[in-house]
């Protein structure tokens, strides 16, 4: 009998009626012929009022305690699901991350899955029980403490699960009917994408794509197991994140979608002698602090001066860290001065087509010029461009590159890029 | 350094406020020198919310299923109160029933503590830790599934916790200063009771007396362990709940309190063929039912019928369903017919002394009779007189009688009974 994964978001079961609503469906699944297992998330704002609860006792509580605290959350909702279920006939059975057996590293907040142990769960299911599964939480493998996974945890752990299980699909249930082109409230053109390459979609994630975390795909990727991402509020198809067999599909799009990402800060270090382990130097200072960068770039140096400028991108959240360390070592990095900007926006286009299609660049890059707007950086991956815009100039951009693409046509999966000559 | 085991209910954790009043409470103790083990229920008014949610989506939900709900009650309280102490510069781990090695048996809703395997527990109170429980839950010890204790079960947590840590107090904080000798809402001049037997704290919770509930003061008279019931809402002491030493403790008063309940019904059953085994038959198709039966009472029988009554009470929760039971059978045991009553009320005078101390009862009955109260049954242990009556008379029955043993003096406890010769 085929084995479903299923993970249902907090908006898909924000109350007693969408839980309901959920267990329908549940059922149905396992009435078409299916082994069920759901990975859920914890009930609409239940995380939040959990954090306010916690802010009021302690404005920096401890994240072991914290974890504790976030994963009362699921605990409910798989309970309630459970209750649901039950309640139209079939038979549920509830566990916590640790019982599942999702394993994870030691850190508290942001914890990693290691391995997967669902023996529990195969008991369950073979004695015909329908599980539910508490997303975004585990079990430390070497302290047995519960952890939390952090933003889009509960994705991966379905994912996880799914790959331990051997399932056939993990369908993720959302609010929307897919991944799109582009995010629909920028561009109201955009167009459902119902099939897209595991590596495309990572790289769209990475980009800022919303829908599925970063870290749910990479998953997916490794074990190649397809996900289904689609709608709990309708029956439609969503979108196929499947995994290529090697070559590219032929008949596949050469350009998936635009994402875009608000999330990043630019830092520019003015006047760096430009000698050899002076960049090196300044990304040392950051990547001590853990701060990931993003794009880099560095100018061509003044001759007169023999002095050069680095600008890099990096979260918003850690900028002001950032610009503390490196103030803190200028005297010993001999740089000029430090800049500061948090008004920049990033787009990127992705598709895995670019590999075997030239030109891509040029018509982005004409495309953004036609629109009067101005490219500060520029960084490209293999299936990836990305550019830095300034933010207001961003949803412009988006829209822009979406129509050059032919994304936005009526038909637009069937429009093949030319390669005009630009 | 001595050990002290706290337990703090619910309507000590209302709110933020008192989560915090409760960990400055917490972080005191510790600091005059004591290591620190708390117990705590689940925040006000929580566990009816999370009730309320599961019958919204289940008229009968699983018990599995509502022991899993139920559970993330205590375990967002624990990780609150270990936020709020952190928050005042100490160190607080906790850890779910199961964690703490509350091994109960396999009965959801109400399972029973078997086993205490506190390892980890220990580990953290060894490693300069204050360590927080959540109550009220366990894990079977062989279905590993997570259980819940029933009513009480916090305190029972607590007591059982105290006991396998060997520690030298279980303080049970409430929103009463302690013990009184009888429900201060009926007798305005009830007292604090400062000491009071296991054995006669056992009798009191029977009776119906709410502070304490009758597993934990078992469970505390099975391992010797001392309680000090109080107030979380003061400093005062509150009432010792103690274990003699084989001797009655000659200072103690005679009376310890007067405990009433209001959940009991009364079911007669009327023209019983007055021959060996008719009784047996009637309490056996009771029991059957899993149905506790209290007091019975069984008439002389009248010599022209050779037919006779029997009456017994039993709780109102499982009133209706006797009844059906004995209608069943009445063919069977062919009696006349049955009367059902649950406007009855139940009074019972608790205390020791009653063992060296004769015509406790006279004095009982005398009050009674001076207030114009019917006793419609009576039932008697070594150190306890209950007496029933009807509904509407039994508070004014509470107040008589605690004046009589002179319960409510103001130096109540230097009062001797006189034993009058009546």
């Amino acid at each position: 009998m085929p084995l479903v994964v299923q993970k249902y978001g907090g908006s898909s079961l924000a109350d007693a009626d969408s839980i309901k609503r959920v267990a329908r469906r549940i059922v149905d699944t396992r009435k078409a012929g299916n082994r069920v297992c759901v990975v859920v998330s914890a009930m609409g704002d239940t995380t939040d009022e959990l954090l306010d609860l916690a802010d009021a006792v302690s404005p920096d509580p401890p994240e072991r305690e914290l974890d504790m605290l976030l994963t009362a959350g699921e605990r409910m909702s798989m309970a309630l699901v459970s209750m649901a279920i039950a309640n139209l006939g079939d038979s549920a059975r509830s566990f916590t991350g640790s019982q599942a057996g999702v394993i994870t590293d030691d850190v508290h907040g942001r914890a990693r899955i290691i391995d997967v142990t669902p023996g529990r769960i195969t008991e369950a299911l073979d004695a015909g029980h329908i599980v539910i599964v508490a997303g975004f939480q585990g079990v430390s493998q070497n302290t047995k403490e519960i952890t939390t996974l952090g933003r889009g945890g509960s994705d991966t752990t379905a994912v996880a699960l799914a790959a331990a299980l051997k399932a056939d699909v993990c369908e993720i249930y959302t609010d929307v009917d897919g991944i799109f082109t582009a995010d629909p409230r920028i561009v109201p053109t955009a167009r459902k994408i119902d099939r897209i390459t595991n590596e495309e979609m990572q790289e769209m994630a990475a980009s800022g794509a919303k829908v599925l975390m970063l870290r749910c795909v990479e998953y997916a990727r490794r074990f190649g197991m397809p996900i289904h991402v689609r709608s709990s509020f309708s029956h439609r198809e969503g979108t196929w994140v499947y995994e290529t067999q090697g070559e590219d599909d032929v008949e596949a799009p050469i350009i998936a979608g635009v994402a875009h990402d608000r999330s990043e800060a630019k830092i520019t270090v003015v006047g760096v002698s430009d000698s050899p382990g002076q960049a090196a130097s300044i990304f040392k200072a950051i990547a001590e602090q853990q701060i990931n960068i993003d794009m880099i770039v560095q100018n061509v140096s003044a001759i007169a001066t023999g002095r050069t400028d680095v600008s890099f991108t990096l979260p918003k959240t850690d900028g002001q860290r950032a610009v503390r360390v490196l103030q803190s070592v200028k005297a010993e990095l001999g740089f000029e001065q430090l800049q500061y900007d948090d008004q920049i926006g990033k787009l990127s286009l992705v598709g895995s087509g670019m590999r075997s299609h030239p030109g891509v660049s040029a018509t982005l890059f004409q495309a953004l010029a036609d629109s009067g707007i101005n490219i500060e950086m520029i960084s490209t991956s293999e299936i990836r461009v990305s550019v830095v815009t300034r933010d207001d100039q961003l949803d412009n951009a988006v829209r822009a590159v979406h129509t050059a693409f032919g994304l936005d046509a009526a038909d637009g999966e069937a429009v093949v890029y030319g390669g005009s000559g630009r």
